[in-house]
């Protein structure tokens, strides 16, 4: 296994301490029990957002710690759940006078561990289930569909409405709809490596590709010979679309994610294949990311994700926000 | 070759594209000959900054080109230089009354490419040579030392300078400032695969490493068996240290760069691993910066880049900055 390592074991504390010591002047670290959260207390009282999952798919979730997105990011073991204690102990410490909103990736695992973490605090909270990966219903590790790179345009956006001091309700339900709006879909070229396992996850011939993978590598729509860029990209488009059912001129926003193995060049590449092809179906990219920010450990491979942009969803993304891996306007 | 690509003669400006069109907020892509440029003009007289050489660096260098960093960026085809028209075109463009400032990576065919573009432009022209590297003297495609990560930081803090409106000569002479207070070393675990040869670089057997890589996969310092993430981290900083000659409790900006293929998990452990050493070592890491910045492509492993802090390169480097891959304050 070729990776950055001393031992295994230590690998998430050793690197949660370095995400800590780099970014001091956003998030500080705990450990046992681990989580991130937001240096400095809001200057006002409002809904505290938790997020939280696996680790090895940064940046999310502690990549997106700070003004106007996450107060606390829960970190499990590589593609573990987190356990109920780290979400109880950052409920704790990032309450804020309005509530906790737990958003939680649509994991079996996941959610009963932040339902467990729910139950264990005394303050008033609900919980977002992000599902938006259109690829397959129920999976490995789901009931339901899977929640992947979708869950930015989530925290984003919800982060940004609970920042105006928005109620628990309001940001659950506008958090609901941001998720509703949304949809994704991604193909791996080749298995990441777990550390823990020191071996590929999955394994793909030189010329094959698993179209509709989920970001542990759980199997997706099939397994086939790896096809042409426009050609992956019209697939997973069109799968989108007939998901999210957009309006003639519907405006869009387009996020090319990559799983961690390949190169940014690819990345645009995918980007300029999807924008054309919907320009040509009358829908208007008018905000677009592209970058590795759901990863998979270092799986080569990438996602779209197309969100359906209102008036809202639009403010809510352009504010700005200040954490390690989105910054903007601050 | 696993890839997104539809015909790999067309990677480069299908990628350019698809960058122009994702980030049309802050740059503007020209093809033919291909070069990035600032999407408005600055709001007063300053000298221009044109970076670039081979594509397979992204986000170097055209992830830089915006406010407070480059005017504009000349990709050559992936890890070749950019031919000397790109370099006139894009100085025609962006002179803004103040000369141009070429920043060019040490490498023989950038150093003859861009010479040959400052022949062709009529403005009062500059370049400064990044070599950074100090893992070796002379490599496959240099005499003298490589240039490397280190790039950005140059990048980073002349682009600052040049927006006070400081001289070609003042913007020149800190640019070679901090070019000399930075040293950079990296390792591969991995080749990576440039699309044309459809096939990796070199080969490295399962346990091995390249110690001292270069960013397009050039020998280093040795081949061995790979070591544990404090074991390499130590030997490179002491190396960079051992160049650099910093004073007791001297400042630093370290920065950890990942090639592209390696997580960022592992890049904030090696973050730790170097940040205590340091410490250990009575320097004091007051800035900070972990990501894939100067990418080999697909390439597993990393590098670190250690620049020694004054006053005015902290001013320079904390200073608002608006690409589409650093963005701060702005």
């Amino acid at each position: 296994m070729k990776k950055f390592v001393n031992k295994v074991d230590n690998i998430l504390s050793e690197s949660l301490i370095g995400f800590g010591k780099a970014h001091s002047d956003i998030i500080k670290v705990n450990l046992s029990p681990d989580y991130i959260s937001r240096k400095n207390k809001p200057n006002k009282d409002k809904v505290a957002l938790i997020s939280g999952g696996g680790s090895g798919h940064e940046p999310l979730h502690g990549g997106f710690v700070g003004y106007g997105m996450l107060d606390a990011a829960c970190p499990g073991q590589v593609f573990s759940a987190p356990t109920p204690d780290q979400m109880e102990a950052a409920a704790n410490e990032v309450y804020n006078k309005k509530g906790i909103l737990f958003i939680v990736k649509n994991y079996s695992g996941d959610i009963m561990n932040f339902e467990m973490g729910a139950d264990m605090i005394d303050h008033d909270n609900q919980t977002i289930i992000v599902n938006d990966d259109v690829a397959v219903e129920d999976s490995t590790f789901t009931t339901g569909r899977r929640g992947v790179a979708g869950t930015m345009i989530v925290e984003k956006t919800i982060g940004s409405l609970a920042e105006t001091g928005a109620s628990l309700n309001e940001c659950k339900s506008f958090g609901d709809h941001v998720n509703k709006m949304t949809g994704s879909m991604g193909v791996a070229f080749t298995s990441c490596t777990v550390p823990a396992a020191g071996k590929p996850t999955f394994e793909l011939s030189v010329d094959e590709m698993e179209f509709g993978v989920g970001i542990h590598g759980e199997p997706g729509r099939r397994r086939e010979k790896i096809k042409s860029a426009d050609e992956i990209t019209k697939e997973i488009i069109e799968t989108i679309l007939e998901d999210l059912k957009p309006e003639n001129n519907q405006e869009v926003l387009l996020h090319v994610n990559g799983f961690g193995g390949t190169p940014l060049m690819e990345l645009y590449l995918l980007f300029e294949s999807a924008q054309k092809l919907l320009v040509n179906k009358n829908i208007k990219v008018s905000r677009s990311i592209v970058g590795n920010y759901t990863t998979s450990l270092d799986m080569a491979g990438g996602s779209f994700t197309i969100t359906k942009l209102d008036e809202n969803i639009i403010k809510h993304w352009d504010s700005p926000v200040h954490t390690s891996s989105l910054r903007w306007k601050i």
